[in-house]
């Protein structure tokens, strides 16, 4: 990188030394705490904190697979590309030092949405407190807006939350509700399809929006760490099934999963009927809440940084297939699969 | 990231698995180093040296703007785009602690090409000694194969080289040699364009090929900070003319540089006129070679880490436009205006 060179093989375009300007100026003029040399050399310098380790997670996103422009407003799209990163921090209890954004731009953009690309970008970093430190900028070799985020965070050394340390007995906890991103993509795809509703939408990031402006649980991911409340934690990207999956595997345990207790959105529920809700509060993916476990013994408070925690399941030995068993209302039990929300982009 | 979750929105093409499965194999049974934690988990967690700080870039290498199918082998293609970031840590003289890919491919993608894409990657992360500590997966939204690499190093607490600490009356230096990198994409441009010969073509990277195969300059890099023999430096990737301008720039200093003492390439020397040599050597890019100042009192070898080390020019104060002047054999003084290559990608 650095954001100071001609970028290569678009030197002649012009415009990109104005996206370069463009994030120059999200980062200039903001605390860089941590970083002690940003923009405008070969690499960016970070001194992390003494007795910290650094915690790296990368993230693409990309028009057309993450996110799109008639769906997502530009605001959502910059929201969204950082919300990766940082609930990647999240779920291993770091504290954002420095973001790096790749960005690629299809030539003749719309400088507007660039402009509010870069404005729910620096809102999120803002709220985070994390500085944008570098990067790289180039011209697309498509019509798609290209984007890769870089957070890089700290923890106290060996204390980081890892997926892998649940321990048999403990108990499930998920954060905040489940289903609302996938529900809030669905409305967005049939108000996108209805051209008369299409100009009335105009989401804001201080109304509840969990696709567009979903909320990474730095706070709740701190706390866990600082005050060893969780025995391990993952964040769900990509649906509770398949991520509780992924904590099951990583810990080698199963785990039983008590339907009637999940707390499903508000958007995802009401205008399914329950087995649609339940079936997008468990598959429906993006919602970036976190997944952990504790042990019985430790007493989680029902809200942590004002985000509600609730009880929704037990790790148990690996003694049978399948991973996760789901238990409904009336005691019945059934093999959870991980399933992918067939209405993602 | 993490390559351990299913990837969004390319869960049903099934493809995607087998990449993180190549990455996954293409980082492990390496020695990880200062990596606590590799893939797996929702960060990778990076233990840098005590009394270091880190240093970060990222560099974006996207089909049809940094490299193309037709031109570079996928070997090429894997090793340049872990290069660019090598190079950059390089500059500063840092040690490379891990490296971080974010990967997007096309459906439908030449297995084969995408297995020699790692086997050029991997054979520099060997060289390098950097191990692959994670990143993230996407199908790409077209038919470009998109790429964008992180690098993490460390350097000892302040020492890092810059850009913009050279002083009035250091000299300037190269390593290597110039125009290289320029002179072979020609070449395997001319290649491309007749069928004939394109068959013929089988670079290896135990042969010089700056283009193909750049050898970013990590020794050199390492010892200019060791032995404090730099004051400034920067690395050749836009061009000599470029980045010397970046050098000037970031110092507030100005440079008069002797063209005749310019280290040309043998790729770039020959075919051409000397005024076409001379051209190449100035605004070439790519060649991933150092520009560095160092006081005048500093002996500084012919060579380090066997590549040699030419002195072409001298910093001056900045009294004057233009930042650069280019002295030629006569003693004749003009004003360099940096420049892109015209056969770039």
């Amino acid at each position: 990188m650095s954001y100071s060179d001609q970028p290569r093989g678009i030197a002649t375009s012009g415009g990109e030394l104005a996206l370069i300007e463009k994030i120059r100026r999200a980062s200039a003029a903001r605390p860089l705490g941590r970083v002690r040399l940003g923009i405008g050399d070969d690499c960016a310098v970070l001194r992390p904190p003494p007795g910290h380790e650094l915690l790296v997670t990368t993230d693409l996103c990309l028009e057309d697979r993450h996110f799109r422009r008639d769906w997502h407003t530009p605001e959502s799209a910059g929201h969204r590309c950082l919300a990766r990163g940082l609930s990647d921090l999240a779920a291993m209890g770091a504290t954002p030092l420095a973001a790096f954004l790749s960005l690629a731009v299809p030539s003749g953009i719309d400088r507007t949405w660039l402009d509010h690309f870069f404005l729910g970008l620096r809102a999120l970093a803002d709220e985070a407190r994390v500085p944008l430190a570098g990067g790289d900028t180039a011209q697309s070799p498509s019509s798609h807006v290209l984007a890769d985020i870089v957070l890089i965070g700290s923890a106290p050394f060996g204390r980081a939350l890892q997926r892998s340390t649940a321990r048999p007995g403990d108990l499930l906890y998920v954060t905040g509700s489940l289903g609302g991103a996938a529900a809030e993509l669905l409305s967005l795809q049939s108000r996108s399809a209805s051209p008369e509703t299409r100009s009335a939408r105009k989401p804001s990031p201080t109304q509840p929006h969990p696709q567009l402006f979903p909320a990474p649980r730095l706070k709740v991911g701190a706390t866990l760490l600082r005050r060893s409340l969780a025995t391990a934690c993952i964040d769900i990207s990509d649906g509770l099934s398949s991520d509780l999956q992924h904590l099951c595997n990583a810990s080698h345990l199963s785990a039983e999963l008590h339907l009637d207790r999940l707390p499903i959105h508000p958007l995802a529920a009401g205008d399914l009927n329950a087995a649609g809700d339940l079936n997008i509060a468990l598959h429906g993916g993006e919602d970036y809440e976190l997944l952990f476990a504790a042990a019985p013994s430790k007493k989680i408070p029902r809200s942590i940084a004002g985000v509600r925690i609730t009880q929704i399941g037990t790790f148990i030995h690996r003694s049978t297939k399948p991973a996760v068993t789901a238990i409904d209302r009336s005691g019945g039990r059934s093999p959870l699969t991980p399933a992918g929300w067939e209405h993602r982009i």
